[in-house]
């Protein structure tokens, strides 16, 4: 336990550092999926490079048709100690609703020792502790003991678009032993787990015509077919009143769990403390399966937004021309992404009412990756985490998807797991998502004794 | 049809004067249902107040608890002349979404003989050529064949609260023989025909709440029910395959229609015409009726908004703490509001899906309003029109609903009836409204005449 009282005091002497380039990040509004925030997004690519040079890595910034990557490289550990390829993203969600936040999602606020920011979770602050402490391990040491590759992209948020075009051409580049993706939860603060896997995700957006404009509802109201109507009528076959998927072959490709892999896995949910944190029954979902084996275990499908004709205050009596709904499905390992779009897409097309004109917009899909328990590099970070948490640290997996994770494993042709000290109420991607100060150390500490520990293994 | 050379000569030298005044009010951005735009409503009451006051009339503000009424009357016909009351309104729909319009929605755009803006029909064009009539009328003889009186409101889209909670201590002032709102269409500019009645309207928002904030669908989906899929789940059962509402006792109260009263109807709709006006196949609402049918002699309900999660470009990967829709059903006699909102929260508080909290916003309810096309008034509107359009008129009915309608005509103890030249291409309610600058005569024409004819009925 030397090593990490060690740590501790290292942690100490960058902590003031730590937080003000956190809070000058998070000022940035990276906002990948939205066009107007372009020059934002290259903005905190910039901040990025200048980070990693000023950290005394290697730095390259690699063009993609949308925003870049950038690669950093520590490469003096020599050929007999191992490489560890590090994967983090400078982008992040949307914010609206805007009128939710209690403070501007782009203006870091501190409270009760919480960043609240957008971004304050994922993927900034787990990004700068896992930065800081390459940061700090070399500045101490003068050299890391292991070969040290990381990319940081800008479109994690949508998908990696430009991130898997050029991935092939740089797979010399990329080549590791050990694949970590630090973007990560523990299922609490007294039960860490290293994440073994990840679900898949296939995504569309349906919009539906029923006419050239907007007509009002007493002029028209009988004779259209009201677009938000035949959304309803289309997107209500999607499941049935058990919560099962009814797309043809949904579930049909699903890898079976053994006894002894399900027994090591931590997923269980407090219902009852998860009900009182955010305020929701767990009536969502498969009604066979309990809320943790629906949360990571099982696929879904989720109407992720859906909007059609009048919102705001008062009512206006207006039949819509159109209307519109993002649909994604989070995919276990068997299930095959282009499989499930396909299906997707053709219940959509059979199903559309007739006078509607539907209109398709494919935003991708990619596979389940899970990996085993018993790699050198889960078991590194096992005991990372033991000795950081003080505490017998478990496995688990993550219900979220990171589209770019099984590519850049596969091409990098390294082992891949998952870590993080994300807890499942920081609220990313919704209002107020916020982060613990403490939890800055509590990353910087596993995942610098963690490179300690592989670097040796 | 001397009579209506002369008015044409009187029209075309108020012509430029009409044109000016009505631009200057389409300027004013009075959007009743948005708060924020209070004191442009405000200002577009002031500027009526001007205009009447200028025309001769004696002007007289009305407060409500909201925007007020601007009663204007002109009383000197004396007692054994018949008294018309007339109505219209200040304000307007709002104007979202607000990237369909080819040019602002309130800077007046001509365009081919037509005016584009919001409210360029409804109801600030049909209002000018009243009120330009009135006032053309009253400077050239020095007074008119009958007593006169108008109510213009600032809350027609709001349906009317304010109004409506004054109607009863108005009681008096607001005493006619006729009562005649010129806020309407005709079929076709070659089928000019009296609106005999309008539908009702039952309006509510529905909100569904499933968590207390928008939890990531990666993270949470599976687990926690999404208000969209059980906004999708509760919407979907409120019409059959056919296109009937499954309401309890929807249908129930509805008042036959004789055959005779049939056939005066001239409600038919060219659907080849309309399919390529609007884009729009008249698919929707009941499978037995006609869409003329559907249009104006039976009851509907609409979603006309939907929404909930994302809808923004790329795609975010949330669900939603909570959906909205906002519902309304059109109302024909026989047709109790009060019942048809009961029967529709007790379907929609029924149907709600366990683990989702429901909220529902009632806006008010009005029956609808059918008068015989033999009563005077309605043989006066007719020869006004026969004579103008120089073709025989006929009789309609409107599908909308002017919520104040029937209690104004039933607190003036008058009898109603509805005249207009709006077309159902106009795109009242929706982007790119617009009116013909010729109609704006053709209007002010048969006003003018209608007023010659009841005048000495």
């Amino acid at each position: 336990m030397q090593e990490v009282a060690a740590l501790k005091s290292l942690f100490n002497k960058y902590k003031a550092e730590l937080l003000e380039d956190y809070k000058a990040l998070l000022r940035i509004p990276s906002i990948s999926a939205d066009p107007a925030y372009s020059k934002e997004v290259l903005k905190a690519a910039a901040w990025i490079e200048t980070y990693l040079k000023e950290s005394g890595l290697k730095v390259e910034v690699w063009d993609t048709p949308h925003y870049p990557v950038i690669f950093g490289s520590w490469l003096e550990a020599g050929p007999n100690r191992p490489t560890l390829l590090l994967y983090g993203h400078y982008d992040v969600q949307p914010v609206d609703p805007l009128d939710e936040w209690d403070t501007p999602p782009f203006e870091p606020s501190e409270r009760e020792g919480k960043i609240y920011a957008r971004g304050a979770q994922d993927n900034k602050g787990q990004l700068l502790y896992t930065l800081c402490a390459i940061r700090a391990l070399l500045k101490r040491d003068g050299k890391l003991p292991l070969n040290l590759k990381i990319t940081i992209e800008g479109e994690e948020e949508t998908k990696s678009t430009g991130f898997i075009q050029i991935l092939a051409s740089k797979a010399a580049q990329l080549k590791a032993d050990y694949f970590v993706s630090p973007d990560f939860d523990i299922p609490a603060l007294d039960r860490p787990a290293v994440t073994l896997g990840l679900r898949g995700l296939v995504a569309l957006t349906v919009e539906l015509r029923g006419s050239k404009l907007d007509p009002h509802s007493g002029s028209h109201g009988g004779m259209v077919f009201n677009p938000n109507h035949a959304l309803i009528e289309l997107l209500s076959k999607l499941r049935d009143e058990q919560g099962r998927v009814t797309l043809s072959g949904f579930y049909d490709d699903i890898a079976p769990l053994s006894t002894e892999e399900r027994k090591l896995l931590s997923i269980e949910i407090d219902e009852k403390s998860y009900s009182q944190e955010f305020g929701a029954a767990l009536t969502g979902g498969e009604r066979q399966f309990t809320p943790g084996e629906r949360r990571v275990l099982r696929p879904t499908l989720e109407i992720n937004g859906i909007h059609g004709g009048y919102g705001g205050p008062g009512f206006k009596t207006v039949i819509p021309a159109k209307a519109l709904a993002k649909i994604s499905c989070r995919l276990v390992p068997g299930q095959n992404p282009e499989k499930i779009r396909r299906s997707l897409t053709h219940f959509l097309e059979k199903h559309c009412p007739p006078g509607i004109k539907l209109t398709l917009v494919d935003h991708g899909g990619d596979p389940a990756v899970w990996s085993s328990p018993k790699t050198p590099l889960a078991q590194a970070l096992a005991k990372a985490y033991t000795e950081v948490f003080q505490t017998p640290c478990g496995f688990t997996l993550a219900g979220g998807s990171v589209p770019i994770s099984e590519a850049l494993a596969k091409t990098a042709q390294a082992a891949p797991a998952f870590m993080g000290v994300g807890l499942l109420g920081d609220q990313i991607h919704a209002p107020n998502e916020h982060f613990d100060i403490f939890r800055l150390e509590l990353g910087f500490l596993t995942l610098a004794r963690f490179i300690q520990l592989i670097g040796v293994a």
